[in-house]
């Protein structure tokens, strides 16, 4: 997996002129520092003299961004498998109409693929971004920081995902599942801006 | 160095309820990234037909983002030293008025170190947000999305760092310090913000 990689390769790699990883990858991970985060706001508030009230809350806070970052790390791993797949079908031959149709069909398919991954980081970011309003609003006064990090993070990833959303639905015939995703994908958008807004100015006011 | 670490151990450690790394060296971290993923976006224009026009502008990109990429890796470090002062410095002694004094005027010194880490992680962020303008003008169209990830990554660590350095400027009492530094946040603030709009909507425009 990727996340077995040092950050110094993984860096490397990103930089380089191979295909991959790109900029999939890339957002799944700084969506992934933005769940670690939370988690860390999370393990530094649960069992805290002062935050009693928020005990339950903040263990549960931990167990899913431990979960989200899970999904993030695979979703690394993913962007390059679907990429690796569009690529392999814009390659096959096309020397008679059969050919011709087997490709256009592998295309479709691999784009489909291709979409629905951005599209599933774009709603796992989407999630992070409404953890991080209870980090901002129960967390530790200590470490409120991070949640305002984490959300960012997370908001960053969510405008990146979109990205590649948009390009892959671009390219799609079926038009019906297109128009969902972007739909779709323009909601997660929406909603992530304005709590991630909220989220940062309750950070701001509690450091 | 932090970027020596796996990305799985990395943000295992950022999980956990060590105070460092923390919110600071994830956003060098996610900074990174974002340089990584413009040096990408040259790498994959210079040399490329059609692009003959731009390749000494896309070289320049790849050899100042790598540059800005090993600075982004130093503060991830930097951020951990500065933080660990701050925490040395509290944990003084404070027995007699020699001891308060000594620890009062430690305090203060490492304060300003940790107020001047995340100014400088906010100002190579802002130099990154200002080279992926190049990379969404005149990149490769196929990667031109990169240009687009490798900006909000930019300014997710740019508002960051932020954080930190209102945090710790907030306990500073050389105030004249306090409100440079704030002041020259505010700016980088200001600008980073417009500019990232503008290249997230280049980049849009040339998907």
């Amino acid at each position: 997996m990727i996340v077995d990689r040092t950050l110094r390769g993984f860096l490397e790699e990103l930089a380089s002129s191979a295909p991959t990883p790109g900029g999939g990858s890339a957002a799944a991970l700084v969506g992934a520092v933005g769940a670690a985060l939370l988690a860390m706001v999370g393990n530094l508030t649960a069992g805290k003299k002062g935050y009693e009230a928020v005990d339950r809350s903040m263990r549960d806070l931990v167990a899913e961004s431990d979960r989200l970052r899970g999904e993030l790390a695979r979703l690394a791993d993913e962007d390059v498998r679907v990429f690796g797949e569009v690529m392999a079908a814009y390659r096959m031959p096309r020397g008679d109409d059969a050919e011709r149709a087997a490709r256009r069909d592998a295309i479709q398919s691999a784009l489909l693929a291709a979409t629905e991954a951005p599209l599933e980081l774009a709603r796992v970011c989407g999630e992070v971004i409404e953890l991080a309003a209870t980090a901002a609003e129960e967390g530790n006064s200590n470490v409120v920081s991070d949640a305002g990090v984490g959300v960012v993070a997370a908001h960053a990833a969510l405008r990146a995902a979109a990205l590649n959303v948009y390009i892959n639905a671009g390219s799609i015939q079926d038009r019906e599942f297109a128009d969902r995703a972007v739909a779709e994908l323009e909601r997660l958008l929406a909603v992530g801006a304005e709590r991630t807004e909220a989220v940062f100015a309750r950070v701001r006011e509690r450091l």
